[in-house]
């Protein structure tokens, strides 16, 4: 198919149908987005649908919606997706750079949902284009933020954030003018370790690390909820999409995860957004947007929740969210520093070999050891973010064993 | 001064400057107005105050804000009037016609704030010249709500609702179109006798029902908050003001005052207005709609608030919210005869002549009186409406001996 042929058919779609594509099909959010658009199959077209590296299961989603394309990003797993959609018209495809093909294909609105900084590259590519994109993937922003944000600008492309908490605050500043802004609170649940006491934390293990008392996500992410490491991250995505300082955002810990974000403006008035923790709420929001679709999650009942609690975090308790703080008010390639070595830092914690505390502990010493290298640079590209990225992680795995030491 | 001058002064007027009067002016709605125009006296002119008798107090504000055009109307307390304004430039009149006046009078934005009946012509007068009306007062809807947004629709006047519940439900509609909404949530305190048992409630005395746990408000709508018909009033200025119907409006009792109000869109998201229990806040968003304001209230801080509770409302101790909702749905007069009873009711429950549920009984019976003298077809305006409210009245009066006895 031509890139003619592309644009042709697009055109030929309704008003009301909109070519989509998930990148990240196989995953949590992908798997909340397919929900939707099958409970309403008229209204979307799928282009393409891309995962790292299931591609059975890719195979068959895109068989079952009638994606256009599909493609694993690992080439290791592009005999199989072939295999199991052939004698369909669905092209198959694999490698880094299909991705990025993928995200250039002719959709209105793309899912970029690949986690990770595999994510950064696809994603970008949507946005160079000037699509709609429901971002989903943290590192773009964490590690990129504002070369995405600057060539979104540039190129009219919209990023709807998918984002439980930023897409509280994004549907709450509807009420007003961004320019009538105070400031941001995204909420967190406070994760399995809430409270604990600091003695008990130290002694944390995985398996109670990984049972989030509210939502179910991958490993990483829920590690980092039971650190705050997560909102730490989360603090430097609204930085980004909602350009508001460090000061402009606060955290409020907040069990019950009803209150997803609220936004306060200079009048006095506070608007959030609420719902069940259910991502489909937030991802049918930027499915729909401008508009609004039918939802299946289940209705809130605050006579039924009856009590919501707020608490300002510990920062004693969970020092990450205030080295996640201090990376963004560092600025330049701060961030990025702060996510690898988390990755790294998450990682080893999963495997056994360093203890819960050790998890902060290695991302300050990295943040520490990359400063003095003069590595903190605003990274002009996203190469050069990689390259931030990939040295951050060098330094924490140089640094495991002294933390090791020290954290136990 | 004739109307050509008026036209003059008030384009002369920047864009940033607003004409306002504010009719109500004594009354505590009027001084939370005052105080947030007090506070930027260079963005407002203040056109005409008005309140009901107490000159004094009128006067007073009207020299502090320069006002034009001061009204009292009571006649009675002209000549007082007229005597503290002497010396100033400031026109003093007096009556019901010269509150019409006042309303009539050009400026840009009005503070309906004046209570009961009396606010019906005036505000209507706003509403003809196609005014924006910052509408305090719950008569005109309950009263005539359907005759009041018909004209407000024809003559493009903008109706911001000052009540807290309905700001709380029209700042939060801001994240969506009307369109997309399925439901909107009023909250209520609960008032003083939420916890209180049906016999305790039944021997409740003025002086307990009059301790509002959370607001500081007049005697009548203090009294409503106890029996709950405060927020039955609402639902039917709910339905007026958003053109909802009785099941799209639910109530929600939520102690602590900080939930406003909420709105559920199809996707499942919520959106809710929160805030101290600051009337400014409601306020200074009508005043600067569609732009905000900086605003003196005290900053909502969720931590220091902790814990937010919601329960469903108890319809067998507070009977009259399921009055106020069969007046809605009944439609036509029943709101009017339900709130004229109601006024009848209160009155005699602060003065210590009727029990504490007798003013749901006496308000239920008067509308079973008006409903077989064929009194409930829909006011075809003001004066029909007003017709109505004060048969109602004489009804009510006249089954107070026989509700005294039965509820006692």
């Amino acid at each position: 198919m031509t890139t003619v042929e592309f644009e042709r058919s697009s055109l030929a779609l309704g008003d009301d149908i909109r070519a989509i594509s998930i990148l990240g099909a196989t995953g949590s959010i992908g798997a909340s987005t397919l929900d939707l658009i099958k409970r309403e199959p008229e209204r979307y077209r799928v282009e393409s649908i891309g995962a790292r590296r299931n591609a059975a299961a890719l195979a068959k989603i895109a068989l079952e919606v009638g994606a256009r394309h599909a493609v694993v990003a690992d080439p290791a797993a592009y005999r199989e997706l072939k295999d199991a959609l052939s004698g369909s018209r669905i092209e198959a495809a694999a490698g880094e750079e299909a991705l990025v093909e993928a995200a250039q294909r002719p959709a209105d609105w793309i899912m970029a949902a690949i986690s990770g900084s595999a994510g950064l590259k696809p994603t970008l590519a949507a946005i160079e284009r000037g699509a709609t994109v429901a971002l989903a993937n943290k590192e773009c922003l964490v590690c990129a933020g504002s070369l995405f944000m600057r060539r979104a600008a540039d190129t009219g492309a919209t990023v709807l954030p998918v984002d439980s908490e930023h897409n509280a605050v994004f549907q709450a500043l509807g009420s007003g003018d961004r320019a009538d802004l105070k400031r941001a609170i995204l909420t967190a649940s406070g994760g399995p370790f809430r409270t604990w006491t600091m003695e008990a934390i130290k002694a944390a293990t995985p398996e109670q690390a990984l049972r989030h008392p509210n939502w179910s996500m991958g490993p990483k992410v829920t590690i980092d909820s039971a650190t705050l490491m997560n909102k730490g991250l989360e603090i430097i995505e609204a930085h980004h999409l909602f350009s508001l300082r460090s000061d402009e955002i606060d955290v409020l810990v907040h069990p019950q995860s009803v209150v997803h974000g609220l936004v306060e403006f200079r009048d006095g008035s506070v608007v959030a957004q609420l719902g069940s923790p259910d991502m489909r709420i937030p991802i049918a929001h930027c499915l729909a947007w401008p508009r609004r679709i039918d939802g299946p999650a289940k209705r809130l009942d605050l006579a039924a929740v009856r009590e919501l609690t707020f608490e300002a975090p510990d920062l004693n308790r969970f020092p990450a969210l205030a080295i996640a703080r201090r990376a963004l008010e560092t600025g330049g390639a701060a961030p990025t520093v702060l996510n690898a070595a988390d990755e790294v830092a998450v990682a080893e914690f999963i495997a056994g070999r360093i203890s819960f505390p050790a998890i902060a502990a290695l991302v300050e010493a990295t943040m520490e050891s990359a400063a003095k290298r003069d590595l903190l640079a605003e990274p002009t590209g996203i190469d050069a973010a990689l390259a931030v990225d990939h040295i951050a992680r060098s330094l924490a795995r140089d640094l495991l064993p002294e933390i090791a030491v020290k954290a136990s």
